[in-house]
């Protein structure tokens, strides 16, 4: 995709928090999206971005953006220099208040794609792998606002539909089941503390199992004009956190209508590519799904950061006893599970013309 | 247990490695046995053990065994101080030599409890956990050499069985499927190196999986003149090194010939009671399985050392979509699962006058 | 020492915090003193304890404990079943309030053995190492309230000046330097989240410098009837947070006004007994400070657990261009540096009969 | 500097360890470097590089590189494809073998740049760190060889050295003390076990201190036609291993001749400059010296890989009883402390036209 003639001018709301600040990082030097406003909560708001947050990003925050002085999640706060509505806002919003926020915001005309929870089961809300699920966007037109709301699933469910998509596509997955080893970083800042991480293993992340067994089903779903029609599937999902700072890695076993053998679903993972690749988007990884040979790939530490954090890797695939199959799969999970997801689905509605 | 007029004098080999320290560490104040000989390869015999061994133990290794000279693993070298065979070894060798140095000496009239793997699949040699199915243990009398084998199963196999046994004995398991995160320890020392685990998982471990789907068959199965009659039931394994020291973690999932309800699977774990509590031996831990039922629980850090790490820890009981339910299982690897599951092999054996 | 003819009861102030859980565990089976009355903030009081408290220790919360109501930390409230003041009180209390509360309760009457850090160069409060300075004790008799405070170092302080003790007093010390690498447990819970924790290092944590600089000052002055005259001692830290969950390390290195043989030094550790060893107290360990040869010892994991965390382990005592001296130090942070120490300060003042 | 009409044709030493691994990363788009041979031990040699290699970089291995056959250390089989010496040898040889190799390189005329320490105290032989010596380079000159060597300092002694410079050029530095806290990749690889370190702080590593007293009297030393002559400095150093995957953390304190203040000194970080900028080499930071004002400050995790891990990062300057001041250090031990800093070292030479 060409160059644009003027960026587009982008707000980030909860830009203090985890993922917010994963925003900032990813979008410092976007070829489309420039940040003009910086929104927090009333307790932020006022002072100089570098002053309200606690960087917690691996580079050092440009002196340019910590000047920048944050402002209100509200209609009226949320303008540019220019006093204009930015464009586009993401939200890395708690969902504790991202749902009441996120609609008036959109009520007000503004355009969303959040990483929030809230709006994702939402009707005419699209909840968008851009790779897996493209034509669900069309949605946002039914939505009754002059603005519009987009979701991001929840980032143990991405790197897994992300691998399972090529192969439901071509053989149809009737049941999958799931056990996650998953990265702190994934519980947002603070999250766990180091005495309860540290050599440890905790087997229980808050409604994380059930997201990751109801959100598939609405991404894999078809596209209707009465909203998305969800996939059958049966998915069982068992959520563990382990001392790892970035990188899910998932145990999968599928089972298919009608088994394909080994080759074909290794050939179905290295052969998908998707409109973000057609399309040539700035952050679409050449390859969405990485399989690796050797036995003890994928691994967080090494494969994380493959197609800068936005590529899946896919190892171990093998027979099962019970299923057909088993493999591991390994995903970036506040990068192509956050924020850098969202980032793709808003390159998306530019490429097709929804924003 | 009444305490024994006189200890039993025991010896240990492979007595340098991670398994045999763990036994000299469980053995030093044991109340029937007594260390007398220290075996190991042909690198370390007639050094003084101290010397011979990089002692990773957290406790001290008391002067009077850092003073004992570690002798070589043959029928004429295994004597004690007064030139006489020990009752019993305690087999902590590598599997690359375990096989045949323990076939040689039981064929030379030792008795052997043995953690390493070579003849777990062995006819008349029974596969032990005493909890789970003590009767095996009169298979040795079929064992045609004036000694004895006796096996421990692999480490995560153990955790898994004591959890499954009294549902299995009660309602049937038909299939378990299970996805392990295992601590480092289970790898003997040096192991996995510091590099490849710090902020990592590695998603295999060579046969562990075979291990864990083929060992319980035996170990479950039916004791008769002709050896095991294996149990039939369908276990399908995926296995992960995590960055803790010791215990581990398995998320299993299992279904029922019968469902029963969920509070007749905490009771049976709850009342399980065996042989070792009933014989009061002096390692076996008063409750074999232990039920948690905060989320959170059980975790490595906090409930791996649970009845001097002689105990099962269960956790997050609930139903499953595709099994009929789902559960966590914890065990210390080194503790119930090697050095310490073996030692209580040997009690069961001396309780019931097969030493 | 003997048994007592009847346990002294004792309550424990900030019972829900980690300090606060560490004495309840440590207390459970002690042979002199008995839990009565378990005391926090006024959100926690009135709660049983084991819903007030998010139990983090790594041993199993007795029944009998998680059943005791919670009460407030005022006179009228701190009593025991039988309505009568506790005979002494463990604070485990957060800075931010110990101070004021502590006070009121000594004027009415309470004695209290404190944590924290509020009252530490209060001229008549004690600040104790029972192994370094016993004779201290007696100050609180110059305390003008019915009850007595006494304190407890800074974890950190503590390791070092039990390593320091022996040969400061027959040697003098001109100059100590000392760089740390502490566990995150001495931060308390939650403490330092996992995300800034794992694979990382902390160089800063806050007033701990300022602590090891300024009270082994006071521990290691002379008793008078006017308070301690503080020792003169240039003493200069550097604080830092490493990834360990329980275990202070301190490289230090020392000056002497005259220098002593390497061996004098090793034989001064080794000698070291003070009044807890003589009076046999129940915390007391054997040795206070033991001595590694071993060029790799201590560690935290292998040694943290010494003679039941009251011991320091030291090592690498070799020559320094700078100083006279340069060796390592280890002591367990929660145990002996923190609810362990202040249990003997306790049974001191008990042997003393000073309650 | 302006890019090069022909790419230099470099050679690996020690290809397949982990140091060498380091200059394949980072050479694989160096824009004047090309790899042509990659050579190790006999044990390599004739196996193509992704078979002989067991690749432990967190990045992708290139198919051409995997291909390329290995080949023997030796100087007739030093050969690029149209069997000529490359114009540059790096040598990430382990110091067991180095020595030898290394000089019967350089008396067949191959010039080398090397990561071990053996010829480091040679006295014709450079110890460089360009922004720091770089008019050692012309030592070369004086060897008797048709070849070259030239030696890179330990990695604990690099990140030291850089901070120190600038203030020892200015207001002359006359006792240095140091207490590290150092990463595990500094151990090479397999280096540390897991078990060793999780939870863990090893206080010694072998010959560590000796380095770090020692290196920088030479490379701060003044060329002369005789050799360096070495500044005179009194150093003492300790050294730990702590569970941190990469990056050294360095606790510094210094006595100058005539104390500065606060103000000069961290001018002095954040003005230096040296011959590696004013060149513009490739792999030169753009700032050696990032002084950072936030007292947490800097952290291996977060700032390890500033200006691509090249920079050196350094914190807390206060005032010190004992010193004149006290300031922590970071510097990422495999880029900057080992094969980066050699590059840049081979950068230097080929802008001085001395390769």
């Amino acid at each position: 995709m060409e160059k644009l003639d003027k960026k587009i001018k982008v707000g980030i709301l909860g830009a203090t928090g985890s993922v917010g600040q994963k925003f900032v990082e990813l979008l410092l030097n976007h070829p489309w999206f420039e940040i003009s406003v910086l929104a927090a909560s009333e307790r932020s708001a006022g002072k100089k971005y570098k002053e309200a947050t606690n960087w917690i990003m691996s580079t050092i925050l440009p002196e340019q953006i910590g000047e920048m002085v944050v402002t209100n999640c509200t209609p009226d706060k949320l303008l540019t220099e220019a006093g204009e509505k930015p464009e586009l806002l993401f939200s890395g919003l708690d969902a504790s208040v991202a749902g009441e926020i996120e609609t008036k915001l959109a009520e007000a005309g503004f355009k969303i794609v959040s990483n929030a929870r809230n709006h994702r089961f939402d009707k005419y809300v699209p909840l968008m792998i851009p790779e897996v699920n493209p034509e669900h966007l069309e949605l946002i037109k039914k939505q009754d606002t002059s603005g519009a709301i987009v979701t991001n699933p929840n980032c143990s469910t991405i790197g897994m539909v992300m691998a399972l998509k090529p192969l439901h596509e071509k053989f149809e997955i009737e049941t999958v089941n799931v056990s996650t080893m998953q990265a702190i970083s994934g519980g947002g800042y603070p999250g766990v503390p180091g005495m309860d991480i540290l050599d440890n293993v905790v087997p229980y992340i808050g409604s994380e199992e059930e997201k990751m067994e109801t959100e598939p089903l609405k991404i894999l779903g078809k596209f209707s004009e009465e909203g998305i029609v969800e996939t059958s599937m049966n998915i069982s999902a068992q959520c563990n956190r382990v001392p790892v700072i970035d990188g899910h890695m998932e145990c999968i076993q599928i089972k298919f209508k009608e088994k394909p053998s080994k080759e074909e679903i290794i050939n179905a993972w290295k052969e998908f590519k998707s409109e973000p690749q057609r399309m040539n988007l700035p952050s679409a990884p050449e390859n969405p799904v990485h399989y690796f040979t050797e036995e003890r790939f994928p691994q967080p530490k090494t494969h994380r950061n493959l197609e800068k954090g936005m590529a899946v890797s896919v190892g171990r695939l093998r027979e099962c006893s019970i299923f057909d199959y088993k493999f591991v799969v390994l995903s970036h999970n506040t990068i192509r599970g956050a924020a850098g997801g969202t980032i793709l689905v808003a390159e998306l509605m530019k490429a097709k013309e929804l924003l």
